[in-house]
């Protein structure tokens, strides 16, 4: 077993042909500390179950991804939305995952401004829910790419006046991902901002790939990209984030290979450009 | 001949592969009135020439695309970029078009503010050139996804400030593309703000299919994606905008198919959604 690195957090969607109990056993092996759960790892062994091997191999629960998805043309739909989200706080509850990240989701075609009304009702409602059960709610705003049909939350200002408006500020806050972001001219002062109402809940890290070649599918290794990571990251910590820094990487590529390799990849990568 | 309908403007790039020449024959007999040219338009045929074909066909020049891509390491980069803007307002004099359209350009790896610094250095030598040779140069604010090596300005809200910066109101403005730009929240106050500028030169228009298959050449037909594009239209107008709606379409999927049905297709879609 490798000494655990202070700090490095792993998503399993990183290691996505792993199942979650290889990538428990294989992120404790090789130095990982923290470790992000996806709702798909509880398809096999349910959530309790899953958290407790997480503890015993002594890593941390740093989140689970992810709810979201509030806005629907129907009433039925976006009510449909918010009970599949108070399962999925339930299920962080179970896993030991202090944080539920949201996608927060858009309906295509549909103005983006509505969307977002309809996702304030939909965080709304799972408030006392998740008060209850002591899991805290990440909005994530995903990049613009996803405006179409992942999320009407494009921007860490649009993050942020959300979470205004709902003002729960011990439940509701901010996810930021260096991959949606990274771009926004308004990333430090958004940062602050969040900062200072207390709302950095957790910090996602990878790279943005030059070309990109899939808009879902083809995220980078830190260092492989154009992300100033470094950067970011010096952001969040004068915000007063001192939180793992969570790796994330959706990529065919990566997933492609031998994923003992790759993990290696990932943690030589993560100390070298996150450390 | 078709009767020419106002307003109904096509890019060469949409039809790519076809030459200049038969684009012009195509354009003129299917009932568009306006054609965008791109320098590559150039390349077997001088610019002048390309100009008078198009006149003598009817057709009303928008556009020249594309200068821009400023940003450079070293000074001797930079400095090549400008010469080569001079070049494109040249060819744009040349051909007839009133405004080069810029693909402002970016660094991987560079923080964006310094690329934007340098987009407001080049543009700013260009500028001279430009009001002599009778050319506006229109800088086209890129979707997010274009930051890493494309475009340093992803937002209007950025090109307003540019050209606030750059203040050579009748030689620099801005193209609105409703496909970098219709995820924005700030989108209707920024157009305004340019509108009031009296610096909205080119609006062009394409959709945004889901999913989005390929970030450069995957742009949809009018109608077929989740842009709301009589809404932006109609901000463009109350902004004071009168000119033509110019179809982009950049489409491996479009460019296979037999271009004159493709065509027909892209005239039927504007007519639908933008006339």
């Amino acid at each position: 077993m490798a000494e655990a690195i202070p700090g490095l957090a792993v998503h399993t969607i990183t290691t996505k042909p792993w199942p979650v109990e290889r990538c428990i056993d294989e992120y404790a092996a090789a130095g990982v500390s923290g470790i992000t759960l996806w709702r798909r790892d509880f398809e096999r062994l349910p959530a309790a179950a899953v958290g407790r091997r997480v503890r015993e191999a002594g890593l941390e629960c740093c989140g689970l991804a992810r709810g979201g998805f509030f806005p629907a043309v129907e009433a039925a739909g976006r009510r449909a939305a918010v009970e599949d989200n108070l399962r999925a706080i339930d299920e962080a509850a179970a896993c030991g995952a202090p944080v539920l990240v949201l996608v927060c989701g858009a309906v295509p075609g549909q103005p983006l401004a509505e969307s977002r009304k309809q996702i304030a009702e939909g965080i709304s409602e799972c408030v006392g829910h998740a008060r209850a059960a002591g899991v805290k709610l990440a909005i994530e705003p995903l990049h613009p790419m996803y405006a179409g049909d992942r999320s009407a939350v494009v921007t860490m200002g649009q993050a942020n006046d959300l979470c205004d408006v709902l003002g729960s500020p011990a439940e509701v806050g901010i996810a930021v991902d260096v991959y949606h972001t990274w771009w926004d001219a308004a990333l430090e002062v958004e940062i602050a901002r969040a900062g200072e109402a207390g709302r950095l809940f957790s910090y996602h890290v990878c790279d943005w790939r030059l070309p990109t070649e899939d808009l879902l599918n083809d995220r980078g290794l830190m260092g492989e990209g154009c992300i100033d990571l470094a950067g970011i990251r010096g952001m969040m910590e004068r915000a007063g984030f001192t939180g793992p820094s969570e790796v994330e990487i959706f990529s065919d590529r990566r997933w492609a290979q031998v994923q003992e390799v790759w993990l290696e990849e990932v943690v030589a990568a993560w100390v070298r450009h996150c450390g």
